[in-house]
């Protein structure tokens, strides 16, 4: 029996995937091999990898001049290679609003003077625990910076930007890491010089990082950047210089396939903010839960709260874990419980969880 | 039906292996979920990658002075990634004995002024066309160099160094790239600073990389390496430094047990050897086929072979292919034939390539 899994990630997949990958796992398509082993290069894995480009670029309207690369070593390597081949010798402006903006900060401010760049602080909402992002005023955003790095969901404070026009006027090439919300609502590609995202959320398995970037950005990375690194060299080689994440990015071919049958990003959306709407709303209305993020900035895909009466914690996690709901600990850096409903969690589940909610706070509450 | 598939990589695996994960896909061992939709940092994928790492100890005999990493990025990567670390502003000596391990000395030499070391070429087979690897008075090795890059089996060329101790004599640490014939014979660990493999062929699916590194070497990563990049902070944090490819991690594990239950290393070299005299022997029989690596220097993985008839080259792929015999084609670089024949392939596949071989020639030779 398959259970409600809220997992921030590797997180739940579509049933219907699975099960394809599943019945199609000894013999692919009738070739008499699994698809994970037969070469990258020959025909069968290229059509899949063409389909899933494809259909990415279809379901975000990305434009022709983006380049669409599918790369590994996860976001936290993005930290890394978005400096090598972005910063140029220049400036770039980092936005701090979570542990994971945070992180990309702290990667590129390491590595910068090796680079023969530097890295500013352009905003940060750390005084207020991450509670939301900085206001338009608040933020120092260099005009002449090489880009300027956002997280636009942050999986572990639940902090998510639903708008950029103040940093996107600047008319400095916006560099988002969307790890835990690429393809939960649609985004305007054209806002964004460069989107990352490690699959491990919306997009498949782990394994594989989608790199959605502007062309001519690409250029000129710096000198000794390892060649599977440099954006260019990987746009030229459809992200085959080398043997690429099969697996990952055939399973990833499948989940844009099911989010296509579903209507696409505009109607995962609407069924995206019903969801989060609902589990806000009990987390809200009953009086044992708490969540601290201001309203207009939470995210609709990691949702963390906290019991007030934190004494309940483990008698939380045994019950809802033994009624199917699982892996609702929170992340050990923000302690208490997080919810993560990405597209793949069907709405029974949060209807389960706010049920759960209810139910427990009842039995709970003096 | 399953067909015999001689893929250089990503390669065949073993049957069992794949029925046992179409059987888990959709609930891994009763918890409700696959293994590849729940965290890294959770019980169930933790108890697996340890379980993988102890195997893989066991059947290499890994001393516990080495660290054995699990990343991502193949083998191109760590080109980069061994020069980043074990560089130090010194000196590296490279061996090039084919493709692969060119690769890896142009990939390094363009990086060592960028990491403020250099490198030298100590050997080269070129001018053979690549059908040895260089005797041990061929070598102009440094002893002072930080340390030795060979390629240890070339899936290209099909050339494999089975005698490393002229190098190693010079207590240089040896850096070898064993992507396609890792965990085919027993090696001395400890004759190696760092081993290294992309999974594609013996160990798994594409997606994870196999490093084996000797810990006092990795203390001292140049400053600008990516996080993720050094091998210490890796081995500190049992390569979950970020999201590790769970997938591709879950599979090695199963193939490493599968290859326990072969009887190891050992015994799985006594059936490769069988398997590569007899194909080897066939090809030598048979006046329309050749194969030029010099006889000692033969991989026994991956056989390269040309038709002395290149107009039947065609006619040979064709009529394989519909004898079940797949993916035969030589890669481009060399063009002709090639016969990949790594663990997983059964004993029963290289026989019918041996009675096709017969066959197809008795067919077209005058």
């Amino acid at each position: 029996m398959r259970v409600f899994n809220f997992s921030a990630g590797p997180a739940t997949l579509p049933q219907p995937v699975l099960e394809q990958v599943q019945r199609e796992l000894l013999d692919w398509h009738g070739i008499g091999s699994s698809l994970i082993e037969v070469s990258h290069r020959g025909p069968h894995f290229s059509a899949v990898r063409d389909e899933a480009e494809a259909r990415l670029r279809q379901l975000l309207a990305i434009p022709d001049d983006y380049a669409v690369l599918f790369l590994q070593g996860g976001a936290t390597l993005q930290f890394a290679q978005v400096a090598m081949n972005l910063l140029r010798g220049g400036s770039a402006d980092y936005i701090v609003t979570g542990a994971w903006s945070q992180k990309a900060y702290r990667e590129a401010l390491r590595l910068a003077p090796a680079l023969g760049g530097k890295v500013r602080l352009a905003g940060s909402t750390e005084e207020s625990g991450f509670t939301r992002a900085p206001r338009a005023d608040e933020l120092d955003l260099d005009p002449n910076a090489s880009y300027v790095h956002v997280c636009t969901n942050e999986t572990i404070h639940g902090v998510e930007w639903l708008d950029l026009d103040a940093i996107a006027a600047t008319g400095v090439p916006i560099v988002a890491d969307m790890s835990s919300h690429l393809l939960s609502r649609p985004i305007d590609v054209r806002q964004f010089g460069l989107i990352y995202a490690g699959a491990q959320k919306n997009v498949g398995p782990a394994g594989v990082t989608i790199v959605i970037v502007r062309r001519d950005l690409i250029n000129d990375p710096w000198v000794g950047t390892p060649s599977v690194m440099q954006y260019a060299a990987q746009d030229a080689n459809q992200s085959m210089l080398n043997t690429p994440p099969t697996f990952a990015i055939y399973v990833a071919n499948l989940v844009f396939a099911w989010l296509e049958a579903q209507g696409g990003v505009a109607a995962i959306e609407t069924v995206n903010r019903r969801k989060a709407e609902k589990l806000y709303a009990a987390i809200d209305a009953l009086p044992l839960y708490e969540n601290r993020v201001e309203v207009p900035w939470r995210s609709r895909m990691n949702v963390p709260f906290r019991l007030r009466d934190e004494s309940l914690n483990e008698r939380f996690l045994h019950e809802s874990d033994a009624a199917g709901l699982k892996y609702l600990k929170g992340h050990k850096m923000v302690g208490g419980m997080r919810a993560s409903i990405y597209n793949a969690m069907p709405e029974e589940g949060v209807d389960a969880l706010v049920a759960f909610l209810h139910d427990f706070a009842a039995r709970h509450t003096a």
